[in-house]
């Protein structure tokens, strides 16, 4: 079995998976409570935003834990309109590629009056921080994008989108939960205000993560009720999940650099078998891109049959984010970053792992060249595009 | 070691801590994914989703999981206000000693132009059906009434007060974060529409809960982004608490009947033991009471050394909820049933778990005693009582 969806989530590391028993089996008070069990607790929970903050370059004040990456990009952006409103700012600017977490809380801001612009991407899945400084106006309350595309994994230039966005003093939210561990993330070099991340991407627990919110910044609550984290985030706190995620994070962002470079040479192997398909296409460009993302368009087959074909093969992968796997919808991203319906069915997304060998590397090369080739024999789309009643776009 | 503040958190169960790693270790797809592994994913989510259901008598289509018990009453509250909202209807029916979940989202709509009604609390901790009744208008879009109180323990009765807004077509939302596998809660026979728990505070895992909310009830999003969730709660499933909750949850329903009736015992020689203290009161109902709830007013005392000294004895109790530790202010809910402040300050809750033995009952009450006594032998309040200088109140 090849595991090749770590962008949909990743398998718990052994270290997070022993901290999250122990913690079950030891530390199960509540961190609210003032007995010494409960205290133990909270001593666990403050050190794990310590763990956090500093893999971050952020204050441990500054971090602050949800159930996961939806729930802080939610936060994020509506403590953002909130903070706008109360100057009258409701321009918002954002891209049309971001994850749904973000475009849906963007929708329901539209509904409310705010104007929503979202920035044209380039057909590499780029932004040119230059596109940001020059919608910027008075009226903007935020931009947000995110740090690495979750389906196509390209990076953008955050750095300098957060330091075109400190010059004009408008708030800068990035949605890091692909890159976080994965490439480098400084909150203060790359001139972030807020920052959402999610623990089952780096190889912690599911059903947590965090907003890091720089100090000063007023977040409102999307869950009200008791006085945890800061006043900020109601319910009480997942102690054994926040600290294994702590731990998860600690172990990945240490082994990230050799990682990095590792899996980049994988991906690009990847990427070079299979470009050797006919009529296909990597999607997103090839350098600024994270190390372990590989997505390509294949003309004429569905997205889906490849998929299945490829787990009969022991192939695990996706067709793009499995957030919205269900939907007949072709990927938003692809459609965002030019491709049209037809060719955006026929994708294909493999995140590959820190374990992946040259052996399986190449499997999977030869594998999805078998599977487009035999799909490729009964498509009809493909039967059209081969005697010319349509015309091939890859 | 005694510990008496289940009402806080409850230490998981051995069946759940193992389901937990199990489903860390063999179980972490993605639901949403296509492939095999992720669809043994999505088997175990659906399983837990009928096991949760089947506890409550609800479908499975009528379980939503989330967070806990927080976000479950945040979104079952805001969900019925945006329907309210429709309908031109904003009023909203609850009580002054809800938990902060509910009263801060309250809080959060009145803001928006709602009109709140906060009914009298008797001063045994109930609300009566006919209270309910008369207060419902026209434009109420709501009735909101925990199930049993997480500080006193009272239980309402939900049933009766159900029916009153069964018949006036009004929704009927009910916090049973402290009910559920405590005491009997069937949505069906109960006439609630919509309901709130978190795991745990039945044995299950924290940072996870769930909402249930009648078939033909429209939820709005309190996250918002991917699919997951019927599309009403975004962010990849937690499964393996969602499966560690459901395993808890069906452990402690299957036992509820034979442990209610023990701790009930034990609760009961609690009170008569801890009565005898002079000066004391037992706050809430005695008789309509969650079997392992008790809550005591000490007059002349802080509420708060009272614990710690408490802790040294090995008993580790609250004051209050876990939720507002920290505040100086005295518990809104001995407010709402009508103690003074002087009073509220000095209370105590012992929540006490099925495996108390009645020793462990009897060293409680002679602690307590002791440390009351111990406490007022240098309380200026208490001085000043005995003096005649301030009239006791209990």
């Amino acid at each position: 079995m090849i595991y090749a969806d770590n962008a949909a989530t990743t398998r718990m590391s052994e270290a997070a998976i022993q901290t999250m028993t122990a913690l079950m089996n030891d530390c199960w008070g509540n961190p609210s409570s003032l007995y010494m069990h409960g205290q133990k607790s909270k001593e666990i929970l403050e050190k794990a935003r310590e763990d956090v903050a500093s893999v971050i370059g952020a204050s441990p004040r500054e971090i602050y834990f949800t159930s996961g990456g939806s729930e802080a990009d939610n936060q994020a952006i509506l403590s953002a309109a909130a903070l706008g409103l109360k100057n009258g700012k409701k321009h918002i600017i954002s891209t049309a590629f971001e994850h749904h977490a973000v475009l849906h809380t963007l929708e329901k801001l539209k509904k409310l009056g705010f104007e929503i612009e979202l920035l044209d991407v380039h057909e590499n899945g780029l932004i040119d921080p230059s596109q940001v400084e020059a919608a910027i106006r008075e009226d903007t309350c935020l931009v947000t994008i995110m740090f690495a595309n979750n389906e196509i994994g390209t990076i953008q230039p955050i750095r300098e989108i957060g330091a075109v966005c400190r010059k004009k003093n408008v708030l800068f939210h990035t949605d890091a939960v692909q890159a976080i561990a994965h490439i480098p993330v400084n909150v203060v070099e790359d001139n972030i205000d807020m920052l959402s991340a999610s623990g089952h991407k780096f190889h912690g627990p599911k059903g947590v993560g965090f907003l890091y919110a720089r100090k000063g910044i007023r977040l409102s609550n999307l869950i009200e009720g008791g006085a945890q984290e800061k006043g900020k985030r109601a319910g009480t706190e997942n102690v054994p999940g926040i600290g294994a995620m702590a731990e998860a994070l600690t172990e990945s962002a240490g082994k990230m650099e050799e990682n990095a470079a590792y899996m980049s040479k994988m991906r690009d192997r990847l990427i070079e078998g299979l470009k050797k398909i006919p009529h296909s296409a990597l999607n997103g460009d090839p350098v600024h891109r994270l190390p372990g993302n590989v997505n390509f368009c294949f003309e004429g087959i569905e997205g889906e049959s490849l998929l299945l074909l490829l787990d009969d093969k022991g192939i695990q992968a996706s067709s793009g984010s499995a957030c919205t796997s269900g939907s007949l919808d072709p990927s938003h991203v692809l459609l965002a970053i030019g491709r049209v319906h037809d060719v955006a069915h026929g994708s294909l997304r493999l995140s590959i792992g820190e374990g992946i060998t040259e052996e399986e590397t190449d499997y999977i090369i030869r594998s999805v060249t078998e599977v487009v080739e035999y799909l490729r024999g009964f498509s009809p789309i493909w039967r059209d595009l081969m005697s010319g009643k349509k015309e091939f776009i890859l």
